[in-house]
């Protein structure tokens, strides 16, 4: 394509389906996200087997779970990342979170999880956006109610096992200015109104706090808004693990990145983590019971599985074992495809389930029992994680392996 | 009004001249700018002898120049400010300049010089943004070259003779941040796009760089911008003396302000120096014969004067003798009325001139030794500003007075 900055509007077509997926919005159509169509219509590019089997030869390890079984299913040039990896040369990743409230839910780990492998797998640094300003223009939050969350959300951040020697946490709120300044200003003069509103679908009656913003999140892609770690090393290249959600604001990064001189990021891009209730949206954080928290007790989980994990089982024990399940439609399948580790175990679980020899009941006995686990070794993490911590995370510092 | 947010069409009326007054175009109609209708427009107030009469009162100071002879003619909320400061309550100063040239002209001065007056009459402390991001997204220029020249303009406005214990100067490029960035989110928060364009006059196809930047301009307006000044004194007024082709931003800010919690500022606003071959526009700094440059020398502001200033006087001395000259146009005196000091003088030169015992010729002699002093004494002050001395006032830190 000569351009990558394609419109929302694109995303649905005359006579289809509606499917909205932009960074405020996801809504699905009746059969669910559409994820061929996603890749096609924000013209990024499909993950597949030889590049996963590619990933696991140069980092000698087997590939996470998460490429495994292709919920990190689409990307933007991770081919070119792998190429100059092989060379022996380094890249950084950035990821990030907009800190909306105050608990995160399994799907918001998700990024983090797959980041953190990446991290290790690669050992190349890492800078983690909190979004403070975004959240403060987006809601209904006072500007110290979101810098405060941008503080818990990086406990429960760290917590996923981050390399100190080697990450940096950064709220927009307290690092904005400078060469990172700089470079927002840089970007916005690439981008035109009429361009923003293609990509984002801003309204003459949105504030132009929401128009200022995308140059924001662009930015954290180009190392020179990072003097304190990359100096002298404008040209190295960025890998931006992210759910598909976020894309408009790389497609639009990348389109402006050779206008100002800077290398185009790359993305290695997920599906969205399913609520409870099934696949058609993201899971709100508003909706207790969509979601199970990393707050949440084994006996929440428990309860919120066993009570609305959408199930693809029969109606009756009978027609079960006789039909077996649907396991396009079930939500404990899809969370053990998430969660379980084991490929051997989930393959016996899915054969034994949609033969109707496995019940609905001990599928999620068996997810009950991955979250709890799951759940308290993530709150066992974050109760070890100290102010100390997140401050040492957060310091606009060199790192020693740059 | 019940909303300040005026908007930029109504400046001009069907059927009447064409009169386009903000801050990146200044075109007067046949008649040059009208300042009545501006003021109507705009809805500010107009600064009458008496508001001029109490300033003097409360300084206990003949009142500048500038206000004696109506060349900063309307104002904002002036009254309340002195309200204050007869209660023996403090406020502070906020002016600016967007560097875009190497050097300044006496237009460029005068919202200087004006200020200096009021630091010294208030006896107040005083922020000066540089805005080096605007003149990178107006113009054709790098973020290098806007902050080079951002440092070089903060010489020239230190020579004006500002007190570095009540001055802070900043450059957007390099004060962006921290408070200063939470307040521009939160004002960009209540801006709507609409409203931006009908006070800006934005178009689709401006770049958003621009759309981002009117909070960048309101946001010194609030003491919270300066936490190292005005830390714990949230509600301090701000007294901004500027051109009134800036109006548009203040009327935003206006706005905006009691929305976030935030005193409105007051302004104090001038008419427009007028270019060297008249009253009809403001002068541009890329025409070098539209303007005297505080870098002319002697010579160059007589060739200038003598060649380029626009004359009231008749074709012929015989005609001058009988008619005399028509001050209306006659940019000798209206430079004069900016900055021969002796009031007595300038009446009478006036007189003479206008009755035609005095010629066009004498009257520019008079022009030349004013301005070829005032630009020698501005270059002398400027040759003793030091490095170390713009490191000073450049410094992010308390000040002794505040």
């Amino acid at each position: 394509m000569a351009s990558e900055v394609a419109t929302e509007v694109d995303v649905t077509k005359e006579g289809e389906e509606e499917q909205v997926v932009n960074p405020w919005e996801v809504s699905a159509g009746k059969g669910g996200i559409d994820y061929d169509k996603l890749v096609d219509q924000f013209g990024c590019q499909r993950l597949d087997d030889s590049l996963v089997a590619r990933v696991a030869r140069l980092t000698a390890r087997p590939p996470h779970r998460f490429l495994r079984r292709g919920l990190f299913f689409a990307h933007r040039d991770l081919n070119e990342i792998l190429d100059l990896y092989e060379r022996g040369e380094k890249f950084y990743l950035y990821t990030g979170r907009g800190p909306s409230s105050e608990a995160l839910h399994l799907g918001h780990l998700i990024p983090f999880m797959f980041t953190k492998y990446l991290q290790d797998a690669f050992k190349v640094s890492l800078v983690i956006q909190l979004t403070d300003d975004e959240k403060f223009l987006w809601k209904n939050l006072t500007v110290e109610e979101t810098k405060r969350l941008a503080r818990e959300n990086a406990k429960d951040i760290i917590a996923c096992g981050f390399d100190v020697e080697r990450t940096f946490i950064f709220s927009d709120f307290n690092y904005v200015g400078g060469a990172f300044y700089e470079n927002i200003v840089k970007v916005a003069k690439r981008v035109t109104l009429n361009q923003a509103t293609g990509i984002f679908g801003f309204s003459p009656e949105d504030h132009i706090g929401k128009i200022s913003f995308p140059p924001v999140q662009a930015v954290p892609s180009f190392p020179s808004s990072f003097p304190h770690l990359f100096s002298g090393n404008d040209q190295l290249r960025c890998l931006i693990p992210c759910a598909i959600d976020q894309d408009p604001y790389f497609r639009m990064t990348r389109d402006v990145a050779p206008k100002i001189g800077y290398q185009k990021p790359s993305l290695i891009e997920s599906r969205f983590f399913p609520a409870l209730q099934g696949e058609n949206t993201k899971m709100s954080a508003s909706d207790p019971n969509s979601a199970i928290y990393v707050t949440d007790s084994a006996k929440e989980i428990k309860t919120k599985v066993n009570k609305y994990a959408f199930s693809g089982g029969q109606d009756s024990i009978d027609l079960h074992r006789k039909l077996g399940a649907n396991l396009d439609v079930d939500v404990p399948i899809k969370y053990l495809n998430f969660f379980l580790e084991d490929d051997n175990e989930l393959e016996h679980i899915k054969k034994e389930y949609k033969e109707g020899r496995m019940l609905t009941g001990e599928v999620k006995q068996r997810l009950i029992a991955v979250l709890s686990e799951l759940v308290a070794r993530h709150q066992r993490a974050r109760a070890r994680v100290t102010e100390e911590m997140v401050d040492a995370f957060m310091a606009v510092r060199s790192l020693p392996n740059v």
